[in-house]
């Protein structure tokens, strides 16, 4: 039985729609509607046990993953969805010792998500040129023990990243065709960029950026995702869904000359 | 410029639809309906240069990622498809120096992704009873450079796993529900179970069996990939799509006692 | 220009997510958010001007279509989406003149747009058991100036159909199997049945059941739509959806001795 | 039981995968893999029954639904498929006794649709440049038996259409702007509009004529199909499907002096 610490995130689950990200932390007590709940206890506890709050009602307490960390995060900006950021890893080929650049970091999301994968050797240089971005995103990095592999640059990404031979680069940006230059430069022969745009009209754009900018292999999808309601003879997909997030485009680097 | 070395795996691309992934290996050929290509030659060359075949043709040299290693090996089972693969790396939290069980290996599509990411220090226990698909999926994922991460066992699952506080815990599996006790029993306490099935019933069955041996947080989802063309005023969908590949469900190992 | 008659049903038009079906009735007002409307007033105008509120904004008046009319209906029960309707009147060979079997009415939106296109010769024949629900349908109805082309009929159709050689039969039922050997005898030789049902373990029972009982060329589907955010450089899908309603079962009756 | 007439289009199923529109004609022998069916035969039977092959294969007669019948259309078009036909049907209130204009009439599959719904005393008039479309679109909506209730326009629709005063106006065309004015002075006031368009640009342009043409209550809307594998045990989604046909747009004209 995996004993908890303090300073762990836990994920406190008490039914599928209610569940919180906690750090759990000595004399602190985490309030819900169905009472309070003692976190110092929670020090004595394993891993898939449950502890009791103060109306009695059973709290157990899970593993987070990516995805759970995600929701806890304060959010200036539409976070990157899991159904997208798995894509993204694969695509871009993230996998342990990476050196990644990331523009911009929004709320941090998708850079915790990859600061984790690359680790312990690789890394994640983010760029965001909103202040409070970044520092809203540094926290939550923080929240998802993520800091020690993510190098943030509070810099306009259109005037060139300092990096060069990375082995990806992610673009989450608002004019990503601006910035696809730059990218090109720091990035390695043959190796991957994607782009994350929520309107076609930003697709369409940075396609065209690309293609006039040593890039090939360019392929734009969308992704859906549909929770299902599952219960013995009464199995069906669930009423309503996100029917949109954005459109991802991948390509990759050549040398053209 | 990142040279290009004997026994390396590059991806060719001529166009979208034409690419492969070959192994550079000396002395050999590769013919395509745009002619032959000189392997050797490419051992002078880096990733992102490109190379002409043998009636004038150019060939880009670019760097494989996961999905490209994926569409390159033999199946002798449905592989899973990349958009699940994304969301299973995420909700099961595989990153570096995490220990999973794996059931069944099939063609070693997602043990070849997941090992990628848990490498160096972590490992892949993959099982699977029937002894072709293990030799051809050993096979498929040495080509994919995962094979030290990997450790195969070609043995029923339903009669146990021999790992125990794995960290996460895979299953696809036509009767899932059969080792959802093995699964159980291996695990780490608040640790998760991802299950992939192609059946609506087989995900009813395998919910069912997870709320009687002591797993909540259980959800289910169906994730959808459309591919867009983008061309400068005439963006649209593409006109065919892969409609189903399977349900992925997950769910937290308790202690209930 | 088409003069607005009084009791004409109208649709006000104030903006895409504020637009309302009226009845056209002397001495009313209608209240809105942006003031007050004189219906008595609308009598000297026709389709497609405007109108101002006692607060000076304009309200559009437009013809209101058959989605407009179910948008306005009380609904004791889930009603059957356009998107839905429409594929049932396509695969039942709904046209003028045809005389269709449904069971159950629920609150009468699909009851009414059938009768709309059967009309002037044609019947909707429309079974549900249960009085409250047949009320509020019979008053929906009427709304939608349907009335005279539909026959209510406040019995269990499992017990049976009154009509015999209908030209389709519609089934929207917690339990379409029960109902099937009853559609089978009111059903002409060679003609379809349709099922609307919300799980799949319903479709797989009525599938089921329909091959037991005389009906071939079987198939099930599921519609979905997604409305689109459509502006010059900024077009999206909009962000939420009906993720669903339900599975169409659609199969045509043969004499199988 | 209905009686097969000389001359009747009957729908020939042998299994799902393999169904016929057939024109029953004296004389007449129908060819298929499972043998020879002798056309004169059926005129003894009823809808419902089945005829043996040379090769004492069964084979059902079915009344065939509009679905079928667009499935037999020759096509020189893409044809506007069910699940956007449907919507159109509801969305511009077609009905018994409607008037509407079309253009383009393509291969004529939307034409017979509306035109068997307008019946008897509606009428579609369908406008299209194309010489030898229009001529292939006659035979198809003679086929369809709905030539009574369509005048067909060999003309350009951007040039203006005559009639005044219609129900309704359909447009799938390559340029729907171009034809936006010509619908608004033929629509009475209030009516809808349709435009069917593949690419998200045609849309783009498309919603913006129509804004600026006294056309309000404009949306757009995508519509998706999937076919389902119903099976006691095994059910699910089929594997593939058609991602993408066109979008909706959808709107109403207003006077706006």
């Amino acid at each position: 039985m995996e004993k908890i610490d303090k300073g762990d995130q836990i994920l406190l689950y008490f039914d599928n729609r209610r569940k919180w990200l906690v750090s759990v932390i000595e004399d602190k007590k985490f309030h819900t509607h169905k009472g309070i709940l003692d976190l110092e206890k929670i020090m004595d506890l394993a891993y898939g046990e449950s502890i009791e709050s103060s109306l009695g009602y059973k709290f157990w307490i899970l593993k987070p993953n990516s995805c759970d960390i995600l929701s806890a995060f304060k959010r200036p900006t539409q976070i990157i969805y899991p159904k997208d950021a798995g894509l993204i890893i694969l695509k871009l080929g993230i996998t342990s010792g990476k050196k990644i650049i990331e523009a911009g970091t929004g709320s941090g999301s998708l850079t915790s998500i990859m600061a984790q994968i690359v680790k312990p050797n690789g890394q994640i240089y983010t760029y965001d040129i909103n202040k409070k971005f970044m520092s809203i995103a540094k926290k939550n990095v923080k929240k998802a023990n993520a800091f020690d592999y993510v190098k943030f640059v509070n810099e306009d990404a259109r005037e060139g990243f300092k990096q060069s031979n990375v082995d990806a680069v992610m673009l989450d940006l608002a004019d990503p065709w601006n910035v696809v230059p730059c990218a090109y430069n720091s990035l390695k022969g043959g190796n991957p960029l994607a782009s994350f745009s929520p309107t076609i009209n930003q697709v369409e754009k940075t396609v065209s950026v690309l293609k006039e900018n040593g890039f090939i292999n360019i392929e734009s999808i969308e992704c859906f995702m549909r929770e299902m309601h599952i219960e013995k003879g009464r199995s069906r997909p669930i009423s309503r869904m996100i029917a949109h997030t954005g459109y991802l485009t991948f390509a990759n680097k050549i040398y053209c000359k």
